[in-house]
């Protein structure tokens, strides 16, 4: 059970929210997710460019009208003059990926903690920089929301693979597929996600790519170094890549496949993992969450179960029901919430932080390079 | 999508709890289901018989002390005192089952709406008594909370039976086994379940087979009328039935089984129903709550997932995330909050009211009067 | 792996058959099994009451036009006749129900082994006489073909029980689902099945509720003793059972429900047992019958797989193929066949023999019985 | 179902066999495949160099001694010899991949059709070799047992294909991964399987890379064109991959990743493909042949089973039981055998031929290109 005794008790970490007004998705499941444990409290916010939106917005989630900011440079001047046990603690950057940046550097520049959607940049070289900010004010945390690290399962997976459950790691398959840019879609989501100039280089592999490049860095504690990439546009006149599969390598002999695609028609959100090492194997897939698959040379395959009490101690404090109780997205969601509002309360690190954030845009950049050069492997370069 | 337009917008239903104070497990996922959309908020709490527990957990909650009541009794009276767009509107009741009937009876007697654990009673008279109560009351609102209820396919389910979707209804297999009860148990969950004067006359009937009747009931849209039941206690020792079956018959020439049992060693919280009627049949099982299963005579059985757009309207609106993003047991119990809410501010029914109530403690009664009279078909009084 | 040196290694066992002409389906099937492994040799047949059929079915078979006989007397009389080495050793019956008893009888009486279609006879009495007519042939195997006792993995499971891997036995759920009588039927496998003349007093209990009876026995090692049912004729004007419900126990206090319906729209073929003990639990489906499930009480639930080293030396004599390579219908059915044919060289015992044809017949009079009686709980007497 | 009319019908086809002595595996699998129908008569036999085993062999097997030969040269030249009513029509070939040449050689100069176990040579130059030597001999049938197109299911997903059932296919997902060879193991199969002179240049790509190459080219009905492909040793000391993935191009647009695997531990032997295109998709598992998913961009996920009455008329054919009687590996294998009966009663065309005997050899030559060229995309020439 998520432990009641945190130092977020009856002390909930103020939150000021970037994007997120009426209309928008990625914000609503924000709020949700810092709601959800009662430990994290929106206390203001400048959720959209209109600031009829963004009054909207705020009365309808009962704050005082003086704290929804026209603007985030507003937001940030405002916030930063109100007295220390008032103002906001971090900034929750939930807007399309181009604005990812400035929002980030100005927060931290006004003393601000920063937890971002991803990916954390349009582009590698904006993640350098943001690099190089965090790293000058090493009093404030930078989180990076990788939703799906979130999930228990993951972090048990990890935490085997790193007790050496299943032997040296050598193979790994993950990929993430989805349906719903099969044909032309034209709807808020689809828009800014295939524009380049507010998505990035990738559509695909940005958006969903990385968490599968994420997701297999940390199941395996390996850092992919090298890949060969083949990116592709399926449907005609779209600008960023919709599909792509990539081999790779990881330290210490670690190989693999990754792909990522939009266009595999009704797939609704289908990430998933397998690792296989010398003496054993795992397999976790989103959709189910709560189960993980262990398989082994000579025993049978076993149903690994959220919260039953063979999970490790440190999976355990992640669920918040008995097995047999499904917990999803939200709730994993709400762990990253959780896991960032305990580090600022000094009870642990963040989970993926910037040197995620700027490995992330590494990859993509890799990916981009190696398709555009004949599939060549390429260096990861973070 | 869950609507953002809701009579709850800006302005939350203020609820008051009873039970749930520190060690307690179901009052903590009711405060994360009134919590989580944001329409609902905890003013008051009555949390423990211990006054000290009560005021750690109002304080950890961020109450204001002075609604940290010594009791349920207390609790009423100063809440009434209160202004009116202040105090509680409504009782979330999270103890364990005496202190149901009870704690309704004073809250309704005092003016408040009622929002109630299940079941609603330790028995049958208790409840038609309530139901006197609240008949007495036209103004005022009573719920239970049938969590399973909550999930949105399980609504779909009923939608597709209620359109002849399956045709004229014909059998249902509905059972509901879990193992935690295998063996004797000591810990406060098992403690009061299996205590005759804390829970009733029936221990696993009670507290899950009531849920499986309440679900066969639901998605059928028929009224259960006769069982044939066999009880049964596995465990030496114990005092309630941990195990049961029952054959039974329901309106319309509609026949089933229904099986329940905490001695079911592995299995979690496996409720599942199965529905046939004359051109299909409908499969859904609790720990995949985001898949409905349709069978037909004559094309592919169908895999129905949740948030697809191919649902119903009324399911459409019980989803809080695209498909492909699980939601699971705190979101089905916050949809029966906010279905109470939304009740409350005169925007629909509360689904499970207060004939469901008296339902399942008549269900109950008839299963314990059939099991001990040689397994005898007997009728449900309610 | 099947061992390779038998008894019946370059000695295969010599069939004649009784039914099985063209436009029969569980002939072929049987033909299929036996012809298998090799091991048995198909030399004679009275395949049809229509010799022409018969005829040709022994034509496009390969057999001696002088060894396809116009009926089952002239068959025994016939082969009686021929030398020893020479003569069919036992007859197949794969004709209706109402055929099985005359056969087996005249099979017994001109000193034949039977392997006989189920269910035995047409009711229990018949049932009763051949039990009398085999004790008198103590040198006759009788056998018959439960073919779902085929599959290894149900071998498994019920070594696991014996061997006490899941404690004492609670509590069984068995059921035997089909769709394909939903509506009324008119073709040949339909026809005769819903005929009490040639079906006997139950339609879908005799046909396929008795393999799960027979599975329930087989796997928990004990005998049903009582049983309370429920059955039901769904379709307008049909003449026997399409569905039925049972509570049932077992010896030393084992309980269960059976349901066996063949008006559950979209189901195919769908047997599976779930047994429960006091310290574990084994689950088996008969549409995936290379999987078993075993569940623990503190410990991850395991899928067992076909084939697999670690299996009982039990199971790992009757699979054909290493693991992952799907054994079906057909390998049980030769399983069933194969088994008979040992018995004929002495190298074992048969698996399904009088015993269990008698059981099985005496389980559907107690549930025509009880249903016809209320439900009361009717003794299994056999 | 299978038809019972075809020229086969009371006129059972010849076979000779050169391997699967005792000790052998896959050739007793050819022997079920190929007696299950009834249809085929294995009547000669060249099983192992070791003429004592082959003489065992037949013997156990009830053939004539004097058509168990020392050797397969001794076999062709003896059984072109006997009248043409009686000698063998075919050889089915299930050695080591060395001896598959020579033996297809020499059968196709006798006179003999072939059916031989895949890969079909030793490498690309034989197989070509062997393309000219069918070429030359129009009247001989030549076949490769591509076991998994046997499933009918996959024919299924091929004809969804070819009738645009999933528009313009786009991308394609087909592995192979099993445990086996995870470690060092020695025994008969992984002997020779790891040895260069008896299985190859290539191991696990040769073995089981080839089978989801011809799957993919088979339910795709495109020609893959070029790869860029990664293999791997993963055990210390082996002379060939165990392990291996690609990047693949086919014919008009289409992507996808290929992986076989022999390291994945706790896999048994896991080919699926998934391939998605404009409008739909289709997923097939070979470890559960009996369902075919299919997906739509709006509609419910479809499960498509085995023998039901809503699959093609060319998918029918191959089915011998109704739905939810499980098929499996030999009756897949036997329909491969009546595939080439039938052709050799001039009934039908053999599905895998010389073509894509080629192909896969072809394949395998480019992985080793591809993969001892940095995995630079490679061109299949065949």
């Amino acid at each position: 059970m998520i432990a009641a005794s945190s130092a977020t008790q009856g002390n909930p970490v103020r939150m000021g929210m970037v994007g997120g007004g009426e209309g928008a998705f990625i914000g609503e499941v924000h709020r949700w997710a810092a709601r959800l444990d009662g430990k994290i409290n929106l206390v203001c916010g400048a959720f959209s460019r209109d600031s009829e939106n963004t009054k909207r917005t705020g009365n309808a989630l009962g704050l005082d009208a003086a704290r929804c900011y026209a603007d985030f440079n507003e937001m940030m001047t405002a916030e930063a003059a109100l007295p220390e046990g008032e103002r906001m603690e971090f900034v929750a950057i939930v807007t399309p990926n181009h604005v990812h940046f400035p929002v980030a550097k100005a927060a931290l520049e006004n003393g601000f903690h920063v937890l971002s959607d991803k990916p954390a940049t349009l582009n590698l070289d904006e993640a350098k920089q943001l690099r190089t900010i965090v790293s000058k004010n090493p009093n404030l945390a930078y989180g990076l929301t990788h939703t799906y690290l979130g999930y228990p399962l993951v972090g048990e997976a990890r935490g085997i693979v790193e007790a050496g459950g299943i032997g040296k790691v050598r193979k790994v398959f993950v990929e993430y597929i989805q349906g719903w840019l099969a044909t032309e879609v034209e709807n808020k989501q689809a828009d800014w996600r295939t524009d380049p100039a507010r998505s990035g280089g990738s559509g695909c592999m940005g958006d969903i790519g990385t968490h599968a490049h994420n997701l297999a860095e940390f199941v395996t504690g390996k850092r992919m170094t090298h890949l060969a990439a083949d990116l592709s546009i399926f449907v005609d006149g779209r600008r960023l890549d919709d599909d792509g599969s990539a081999l790779f390598r990881m330290e210490d002999g670690v190989k693999g496949t990754l792909s990522a695609s939009q266009v595999c028609v009704g797939k609704e959100n289908s990430l998933s993992i397998r690792v296989y090492g010398e003496t054993g194997g795992l397999e976790w897939r989103q959709e189910e969450p709560n189960t993980l698959i262990r398989t082994y040379a000579d025993r049978p395959t076993e149903i690994m179960r959220a919260a039953q009490g063979y999970l490790s101690d440190g999976a355990q404090g992640w669920f918040r029901t008995p097995p047999g109780h499904p917990e999803g997205y939200i709730e994993a969601f709400a762990n990253v919430y959780l896991d960032f509002a305990k580090a600022l309360r000094s009870e642990g690190g963040v989970t993926t932080g910037i040197d995620g954030a700027v490995r992330g845009m590494a990859f993509v950049e890799a990916l981009l390079k190696s398709s555009d050069n004949d599939s060549a492997w390429t260096e990861i370069e973070a």
